[in-house]
């Protein structure tokens, strides 16, 4: 049986609908049994903006086998009045419709009715506006899943991975948030789900936080008080793990495909190379979860909606990382 | 008259010597009149490993019109026997032979016997041994020049140029070290050698510190509290300077060529950036001097030395940046 997976529409207001449509026009969703899960009329939205029209079977998913002989099934949800949609907007109703949409796939994802998710992108403002209870759209996933031990967003482009021990905080509060426990966390999530997307043993760097990370302590000691020790400690258990390495030349390392995967130490170490590198091609995959999550790294794009621009490329690459997950998912 | 630049080979245990005679073979050279400054032996030796052969006059530059008809005049010095040049390795007597070259060719340019200064890498690691006094050769250079004000390496790579805050100290103390005045005389330096290298009104942008350059305050308040009043001050004074941006996203406009600059708040901020663009091709322009002096960003490369492997990119657009200085020069 081929891997299911479900697609929902993202926010209404975005491009999410065009890519849907764009998404559903390519060969690579032959290879999986397609459920899109969503208001019908937003589906509809999209093919419009697209200029791209497919046939759907309206599917009760919850209710027995939903896999489409010729057609994608469709799970037709009504989280939005098709009038309340305002385009390039955030709105509570957009906001609302993306989480309700998304709770449908989640609780599918959980009793096994899809293998994995895969989202066209979200508005963290509408989301905020509807009330989303949670600082982003993982910790709520991780909520409705009853998950408990560290997610973490974890960000793909070219077959390059990153993952951060620090996020959203201030520069000046990187060096305290750095610890032997937090890198060892942010590896292991790395380093899993990698195996979980095909690689058998994953080459994985770990960034320095200092200028030439540290040059031998001149520059800050925390190479050598906390970062070797942590990555000392986990190539004891067998991963293939080295560092601390330079920020400035670690990503050359990915490029040149040395290594699979950085673990950066803080948010801007790893944002200024990854959309250096083109990360609006890129993926975002939400990490720690029990089901593989996939979304394109690129928003709502406002500027483009209905302007039939929206490039389909990173949430094609969203769902081919969902696939490869998929496939692996059961090695764990 | 055409300006005219000094060349000096640089370690004469790197790829200098080699760099110096390929660049010699180089069209761009006719635009200046060159004047060859160091041992004659070193400047064979890199003919030598470029497998090139140059025809020049030895001249005494000190003593009146050293610019040669038809042949590259060279300024004979003697600073290292052959016997003691060790191909590959830092060594006390190839710092002494880099220091003493740039000694007499600072000299030369505080004379006026030359406009501008281009020199091939040096080695730290040699000068040090050879008791350089300095951090770097910038505050070397700056000693011997009699320059007390502020001055910085800037780098500049295919038409874009990041100056640094702060630079060779842990990143715990950047935030710290952020300050009004600092980020004044960064952007202050980048836009007078700028417009030095004939922009007439560069455009500035300075990067925040923070993630999303602080979010509105949520991740960080330098930028307000700091960077945001600094940006509105220089813009008083008619720079053409806007700040602090996400330092994720500047440097996309620094490639889309929507500004000239970045001032960066600390190290690795612009190396990640610049190493991925292919930085070994930039040049560094030692900022504040009260002459142009160019190099090649990249360094001795004891590694390919002798194998006529050395790439000439880098020097020869270091010699084009001093040629584009000279000519505005007298602008300031």
């Amino acid at each position: 049986m081929k891997p299911s997976i479900g697609i929902i529409p993202g926010d209404p207001s975005g491009v999410g609908p065009e890519l849907v449509a764009r998404l559903l026009a390519d060969e690579i969703v032959a290879e999986a049994d397609v459920l899109l899960i969503g208001d019908p009329h937003v589906f509809r939205l999209g093919q419009e903006q697209a200029g791209i029209r497919h046939a759907h079977t309206e599917v009760d998913a919850a209710s027995g086998d939903w896999r489409a002989a010729d057609r994608f099934a469709l799970h037709p949800l009504e989280t939005i009045p098709a009038g309340e949609v305002v385009l390039a907007e955030s709105t509570e109703a957009s906001g609302r419709s993306t989480l309700r949409t998304l709770d449908t796939a989640l609780d599918f994802a959980a009793a096994g009715v899809i293998d994995a998710v895969v989202f066209a992108p979200f508005n963290k403002a509408s989301m905020h506006l509807a009330g989303i209870g949670h600082a982003d759209e993982l910790h709520y996933m991780a909520e409705r899943l009853g998950v408990e031990t560290y997610v973490s967003e974890l960000n793909t482009l070219d077959g390059m991975w990153t993952s951060r021990v620090t996020s959203h905080i201030a520069l000046s509060e990187v060096a305290d948030a750095i610890s032997g426990g937090r890198i060892k966390r942010a590896a292991n999530l790395i380093d899993g789900t990698l195996r979980r997307a095909g690689h058998a043993n994953p080459r994985i760097a770990v960034a320095g936080i200092n200028p030439h990370a540290g040059d031998g302590g001149n520059f800050g000691t925390e190479e050598i008080d906390i970062i070797e020790p942590a990555v000392r400690e986990l190539a004891g258990t067998g991963m293939n793990v080295s560092g601390p390495w330079p920020s400035d030349t670690v990503f050359l390392k990915a490029v040149r495909k040395e290594i699979d995967a950085v673990v950066t130490m803080y948010h801007d170490q790893g944002q200024i190379a990854l959309k250096l590198l083109g990360f609006d091609r890129g993926v975002t995959v939400q990490g720690g979860l029990p089901i593989p999550v996939a979304t394109p790294a690129h928003g709502t794009a406002f500027d483009i909606v209905g302007r039939c621009r929206a490039d389909v490329g990173a949430t094609r690459a969203a769902f081919e990382t969902a696939l490869r997950m998929v496939g692996h998912w059961e090695r764990e």
